[in-house]
């Protein structure tokens, strides 16, 4: 659209035969100026009728907020956990009557620099399973005191100088080992990244803690073959995943091959949601009786297969409090609030157990 | 952040001793007024030493431009089909300099005004499936010369005023046919939702076309029971999915069972993606020989189970194309264009055939 084909205050002066700062006045709901009703509804009319609608960059401009969040994700959004927190936070952003601008890649500085330019209000950063937002991001929001909210990236129960939404992993790991033990499981394959972050760190933690609390279940640990060099690779090279995939199934097999635990009670446990689909196709080509859990959602639908169990993150919920947190963010005196939000057991049908029954799922994709 | 916060024209004008003018010519790359080398470098020092920003709200309203795209969605970005669309959007405007706001609901002529009041350059509607563009949108787009592109609006072919990229659905067929006649298949259950769209019109007759060609496959068509009331319905309450897929698989069931069509030679043809995991699981359960293929990608990988196939939708080729086409619809002589985009098979291992070899996949998710 050109400039020229949009009505401006100035056609509306000319037709009314006044100046263009009557119009302004006219058009003003704010405007205490004493302007006659008569002359006001006339300027309004001929505004309605040719159409002329006010420049949102001068209203912006004038009261120093464009009204829009930057939002930053750490992974394309094709991943299904990014996708279900982007509509929780687009749902959310436009109920406090905000937009979403959605930002790709680039250096922190670009977008410290547009909420300093008055281009973006804040930023909400979208990490994932606790790792730290990046150093010169976190810099840079401190020295601007930029608006900022970080979503999953392992700050709760630090201080902050900006509001942080994070992820129970241990609740998760918990409530999953005791649906585990209520459907049989006698011995665990804990499915497990060659990968130290602090998220991994706490499934691990809470895993040996429940372990502690039923010694009567076993566990074997499986590395699923990632290290953090192979995922970074993976990230470039989406293309490659189907070899990932391939060498996990390949090392289910053969963990499943070399010993001989009851499938009935036996549980495959990922640690990432994202494995999954190939855990399960493994195990359950192998004998249908096993049962494979996940400590985040995969794709698969658990009311399909049987034997599936999640800990399911609270994914569009969270997005939602970005959006609720950062609105206290931009307020004139900041607020900073850290949330931890929990899991909830999203589980299929057992075959082997008569105590299951499926429990509720929240938003998790 | 407070306005304050930010650092003024005023403020390196007060340290430089020099007028507000005199700093804004100074800061300002294309300015032809003639300024002395040391106080344009000193001036330019100050600024950067007090951590200066452009107002980017105020270069923006001089030029007319946010330089920003709304992107309308009309279903959630968590339907996997839309977060690749995104992915390739955000990807593409990026490139071209662009910035992406992710619209939610409201009116279109909300979204249209923000158009005109400059706070957006243009916007791109994706649709599914070849439905039109809601009407008072391209009502409005059309009146008000909007720079506009839509996505699988169904347009291919017809004369718009505006930029359109659609996905060769009948192609998509036809491709997938010939790939089941590679691996034997005699007979083909269509599943086949209960709704008028033209691109379900488009794969049908493509449908018939393909059979015609092969008098020695037997077509039976199945309903998944999808009717445009109940798809409201689904939309509005996403939590009866479940009941949805339940009474899918008891269709799929009911109709495996009343006849004797050889497993080994016979196909599952879904209409839908979403279908395809549904199916796929009854089909396998009652006989893993049974070939289940989708005429557009759903969220079960190929190279995991075999007797799959689709026909995969170029998703993030198509955003980055509508990224591209929006730039050409926001020049002063705004360009129409108007792309068919065909789809790719992706195909996992047959068990049936010995013929039959895994084929390239492109980027539908």
């Amino acid at each position: 659209m050109t400039a020229g084909a949009r009505p401006t205050l100035k056609d509306i002066a000319r037709r009314a035969g006044v100046s263009v700062s009557t119009v302004s006045y006219a058009l003003n709901e704010q405007s205490t100026l004493p302007l006659s009703g008569t002359t006001k509804a006339k300027i309004r009319q001929i505004a309605r009728d040719i159409g002329y609608v006010p420049n949102g960059l001068a209203r912006s401009l004038q009261a120093g907020t464009s009204r829009t969040i930057g939002v930053l994700l750490d992974k394309p959004v094709t991943t299904p956990r990014y996708a279900a927190i982007v509509q929780g936070l687009v749902e959310g952003l436009t109920e406090q009557g905000l937009h979403l601008a959605l930002l790709h890649k680039g250096p922190a500085s670009q977008w410290v620099a547009a909420v300093r330019g008055y281009q973006l209000d804040g930023l909400i950063f979208v990490g994932h399973d606790d790792h730290e937002v990046p150093g010169e991001l976190a810099e840079l929001v401190a020295k601007h005191s930029v608006p900022f909210v970080a979503l999953d990236c392992g700050a709760f129960g630090e201080e902050r100088p900006y509001s942080t939404v994070d992820f129970d992993y241990r609740a998760g790991v918990e409530l999953l080992m005791a649906e585990l033990e209520r459907r049989g499981t006698r011995t665990v394959y804990y499915l497990r990244p060659d990968l130290v972050s602090r998220a991994e760190r706490i499934r691990e933690q809470a895993v040996f803690s429940a372990l502690g609390q039923r010694p009567e279940v076993a566990l074997r640990v499986v590395s699923t073959g990632i290290t953090a060099e192979h995922l970074k690779r993976l990230e470039e090279n989406p293309d490659q995943q189907a070899s990932y995939v391939h060498e996990l199934a390949g090392r289910v097999e053969q963990a499943l091959g070399t010993d001989g635990a009851d499938p009935g009670h036996t549980t495959l446990l990922c640690s990432w949601g994202a494995d999954v689909e190939a855990v399960y196709r493994v195990a359950q080509r192998r004998d249908p009786r096993y049962t494979v859990a996940g400590l985040a959602a995969g794709t698969l639908t658990t009311g399909l297969w049987p034997n599936l169990v999640y800990s399911r993150l609270p994914l569009e919920g969270a997005g939602r409090e970005c959006a609720r947190l950062i609105m206290g963010e931009t307020s004139t005196s900041p607020v900073h609030e850290h949330l931890l939000l929990p899991p909830v057991i999203d589980a299929g049908q057992s075959t082997n157990s008569e105590t299951s029954a499926p429990a509720t799922a929240a938003d998790e994709k």
